[in-house]
């Protein structure tokens, strides 16, 4: 079972951070991989058990549940449903952490996945840099924007 | 700051205790001491931020917020917005957790409080008896009726 | 990666349960599997980074080191370094908790390893059944003795 | 209860920071506070429950406990047996999380206490500045000398 863990730091507190990720319908707006999103039956995106459904940039389409969410650890975690890669019990964590010091944020971005042997290495490089990577520095950018 | 724990081991599974007290709403269905619930604003009681107003059989009303919702874990916490009573920043835990051998359910609900000086003993005990330990007699009862 | 994961409420004080289990050079004491036990170098047993060197009945050898100890979680932690079974990147984690209400104890026993693909459920049900379970009825006998 | 937080950022890999952190009886080589340290009855720094006394700058004489160590997860906690100051029921946590993106690291340092009324927030400010914030200030700089 292959995993994934990715963490950064933004130079931003941690509320401004927690105020985009933390809704589970926003990612459309803010990574460059998704062009569409939307929260299945009309459910609001804070309710636990939600399902988002969304689009890549290829036009593939993929559906998550939300598994987590609490406002007390600036965290949520969430599963894969539906996927056209081979991701299988895929879940992921993203939780935000202060750093007092700097007034900052510490983001990490982890998960665990099964996928057929042989494309654990190539899977695994995929999900830490081209989703978590490429999230860290779009938030980054949205967040340095906001604040010129 | 006074801290609460209680724990007990109910003989049902994980799945039937959970599907009870995922409810934030679903109090007044079991809890000796909760007269009627209602969540403000017509949210959905899964929805993380959520308020539920409730009565107590004194004629009392609380306020409580939903801070966590886990289904991974079986678990979720909130906190007091408004109560008669002088409990301060209260957070309170409630888990669940499998008891493999025995399919059984071990239960942990806990919290955190500060209240004036002098009455933490008195507050921590019916915190404790009134709240938790009535509440896992209650449940209890309840999933023993159902097994009937 | 299978996962193993056990647990099991066994009708004594955590400090009892704790009391033997801390002892990461005990398990020859108490586990029907382990014959003899020692630690490397003449460390001592609590000294995080320890290594076991300890023998099976059927004179197999394996090595384990110590990985994390808390008093204040009643927990720890290790992983296997020699083993005749192919149980590869094998860490498992202890942990106790109290039941309050019946001053018992919750004892979770649980771990994830890597292993040649299509050995994966004997050797989670081998260390399951095996290790874990066995260990939890040997402890159990070992406390309703001492308690007679 | 007051609860004190603080986290910083260092600039080096995590086995860097860890390497000197871990060390139980350490803090007298980096800690500005600490002018000398040892580990009672001649026990390993490592061992789970032995006890460091040591001497601050003013002459006073601390006693702490090691509570938890744990190279999994790069933490360790302790507790305060006697002190001068009135922190009662003391116990801090040190964690150590790779910022894998800088090859950095995110340093958390918290702690809980009792304290007579009317003296938490002096007591709070004490510890996180003067030990907390001033231990941070020690490592970066030790860490950058070395990296010279």
């Amino acid at each position: 079972m292959p995993k994934v863990y990715r963490s950064t730091v933004l130079e931003s507190p941690i509320e401004a951070v927690w105020d985009i990720l933390r809704d589970f319908n926003g990612h459309d707006h803010w990574h460059p991989e998704v062009t569409s999103s939307q929260i299945e039956r009309g459910h609001d995106a804070s309710k636990v058990g939600c399902v988002r459904k969304f689009k890549l940039n290829d036009g593939s389409e993929l559906r998550e549940q939300l598994l987590t969410l609490s406002d007390m650890e600036t965290a949520f975690s969430y599963c894969l449903l539906d996927t056209p890669i081979p991701l299988l019990n895929y879940v992921a964590h993203v939780r935000l952490t202060p750093v007092t010091d700097t007034d900052a944020t510490f983001w990490e971005w982890h998960s665990s996945f099964d996928t057929p042997k042989g494309r654990e290495g190539e899977l695994a490089e995929l999900v830490g840099e081209n989703i978590y990577m490429a999230g860290f520095a779009a938030i980054r950018a949205q967040l340095q924007q906001e604040s010129v």
